[in-house]
């Protein structure tokens, strides 16, 4: 089993914070973005999507999308449960996930690949009119977690999950977007402090 | 438990689907997009984010995302399995759910949303440029599907799943996108006659 990671990315670090609260660790190889390897022909015969991360089972079998490599493990080794348990905290995980993802990483990631110079050869065309429609959404949605971080401890309920990873993956994504915390937010902020300590926040 | 549902948007039609396929049949409120129902007090009460679908629960909780609410019956009602069954099937409908939503489906709406005349009061604002950056990444994925249709029955792997209910959706929103599929997709093609012949394609 190996698994093909990225360091600057933020989806390959959602892999590598789920793998780190399960105490799994795998073989991994590095695939630098900003140096065009995820475009290989080598990298490429892996994920023609030419995205990161991949994981490649022992029996040959890829899977990518970082979201489904976390699903994986979560199957073969459920503790800690980090995909809820029982049938509504489950529903509020996925809810929350996807809450995070489309209503802020993906407006956050948007504002990079499409204002940021670097990524000038990555996102063909930019376009520049996109980010700045996505930025106050991006931003809004900080301002409506807070609200609901003033009633339980973590993103989805009480219990640490891959929706508080991939929302901590994207308040961490803010300064590479060149964007910034509204200021007022204690909730998310206390938030972001106690996951920011957990020892995962460092993979 | 109620689910206020949309009959003319995509995302509410994946959890009809699913729930057609699983045989459950549920009170349903419906919320006209078309006409800003989505937007009104009473429903932002029962969805902040403004989007449909939504499932309310018999204790109150709310549950949206369309795949979150597939999700809560696929752990209340496990047959027949719509996500997999075991870590590799698992991660391989997660994967291609996903890889669809990404790379086809987000595309797709995105020409809808940004290019289409009846959006205009419902994207603000429209950004054209955007979509017809994604106009190729949509046809190109299904270039890709067809490579992939070629060497197993359904998108994810032999059995229907989730990810055949995201693929259908997208594909049937091509037209009301005004986008074409690329000629010569006998693989799509087979896809697509089969998948629409079953009776939850009518959901």
């Amino acid at each position: 089993m190996k698994l093909y990671d990225s360091k600057q990315a933020p989806n390959p670090r959602r892999a590598r914070i789920f793998l780190a609260e399960k105490g799994i660790a795998l073989p991994t190889e590095q695939v630098d973005i900003m140096a065009m390897q995820h475009k290989t022909a080598e990298y490429t015969a892996i994920n023609p999507l030419q995205r990161m991360p991949a994981l490649v089972l022992d029996d040959g079998t890829v899977i990518t999308e970082s979201i489904a490599i976390c699903r994986y493990f979560e199957v073969v080794q459920p503790e800690p449960p980090l995909f809820g348990v029982g049938p509504k905290e489950i529903a509020l995980v996925e809810m929350w996930n996807r809450r995070a993802e489309i209503n802020f990483f993906a407006n956050v990631a948007a504002v990079f690949r499409h204002l940021h110079p670097a990524m000038k050869e990555l996102e063909v065309p930019q376009v520049p009119a996109y980010a700045e429609a996505m930025r106050p959404r991006a931003l809004w949605f900080l301002q409506f977690l807070d609200g609901e971080l003033a009633t339980r401890e973590f993103v989805a309920s009480d219990r640490f999950s891959v929706a508080d990873i991939t929302t901590l993956v994207a308040v961490d994504f803010l300064k590479p977007a060149r964007l910034t915390m509204p200021e007022g937010l204690a909730h998310v902020q206390r938030w972001h402090a106690a996951v920011s300590a957990r020892p995962s926040a460092k993979a």
